[in-house]
């Protein structure tokens, strides 16, 4: 058996579906980088809490503010705003470094995840480049090597796509549940679920 | 400018490419879900603790362990096991859902991010199906809504992607090095620098 055991293929990065929905995430910062930020945790039904001075808030972000898609502070940071321990996850994305170090400082203190936006040593995880049709998310990372390439197979892999692919698994969804209901353990033969699976595409 | 944000559409999970060369991530559990777990985290480059007794050790975990790829610890669970601050995560997969469920409320008393196997509610993340090629990372997710078509959606992908991607995108990465030391700014301007991307895939 052990030489089955799959080959290590390391310098990769650890891809991972995050779970935020009513979580409260921290975005520190509201310019256009932020305004990208908002609508990935947005999608994720995650709670925002935006801080940023008024005078600098990119219009998308305050067209968020303005329709309480988020919360809203209006002036710095200041440390006491990682008091609140239903905070899972801090973002920056603003222009002064060392306050950018200050806060990744604080988070590690407090064992909170962060992403001090263009300062990769100072981030816990990155963002990529997210196609998404349904419940269907497709993550594009080149892991830094080039962001513009990933947004480029994004959309390649887009136009690939069936067209009806998020409905077909939403439905595939239903019909599991229903499936698990009416005979438990028919998942567990792996090829009747894959044929069918093939079937409803 | 308020009318071009665009459209919030919930029920997404985020997806975020979790950086975690050299960082320690405990697995609890030896079998065979945790081997895949395994397997995810070392080409990540984490440092893995597996806590497990001997006998429950499935065989690629266990060639891991003869291999000093990971550190073992041969026994059950105990809460002291996270008393190491250099903890960023831990995964579960036991057949025990009331010992899963105590890891959970231990860790997140602990602000540690956790993954009880099979228990969605005790994960603050999911796990999705990757392709990779080099520095090029894939993730499927069908946010739980059909595991199997996720691997199938990801097979399909990468039977579409051009043989040479990888390669292609370590190249741009090795380009755009150069490129800031000798024109620093270019990437300023995005139409040149797409069409060099494209021209050189």
């Amino acid at each position: 058996m052990a030489e089955q055991s799959p080959e290590i293929k390391g310098g990769g990065s650890l891809i991972l579906a995050w779970q935020v929905r009513n979580k409260r995430i921290l975005m520190v910062g509201g310019g256009e980088v932020a305004a990208g930020r908002i609508v990935n945790l947005l999608n994720a039904d995650a709670k925002v809490t935006v801080v940023s001075p008024r005078e600098g808030l990119n219009p998308e972000v305050a067209y968020r503010i303005k329709h309480n898609q988020v919360t809203y502070i209006d002036r710095k940071f200041q440390p006491s705003d990682l008091d609140d321990p239903s905070i899972v996850m801090v973002l920056t994305a603003v222009d002064d470094p060392v306050a950018g170090s200050e806060i990744y400082k604080l988070c590690k203190e407090k064992r909170i995840p962060a992403n001090i936006a263009d300062v990769p040593p100072e981030c816990d995880f990155y963002f990529g480049s997210v196609h998404r049709d349904g419940p269907l998310q497709i993550m594009v990372s080149t892991n830094g090597k080039g962001p513009k390439l990933a947004n480029i197979v994004r959309r390649q892999i887009a136009a690939n796509l069936p067209s009806n692919i998020g409905d077909a698994i939403s439905q595939v969804g239903v019909l599991r549940r229903k499936l698990r209901k009416v005979a438990p353990g028919i998942e567990e033969g792996p090829k009747r679920m894959q044929w069918y699976v093939c079937a409803v595409i």
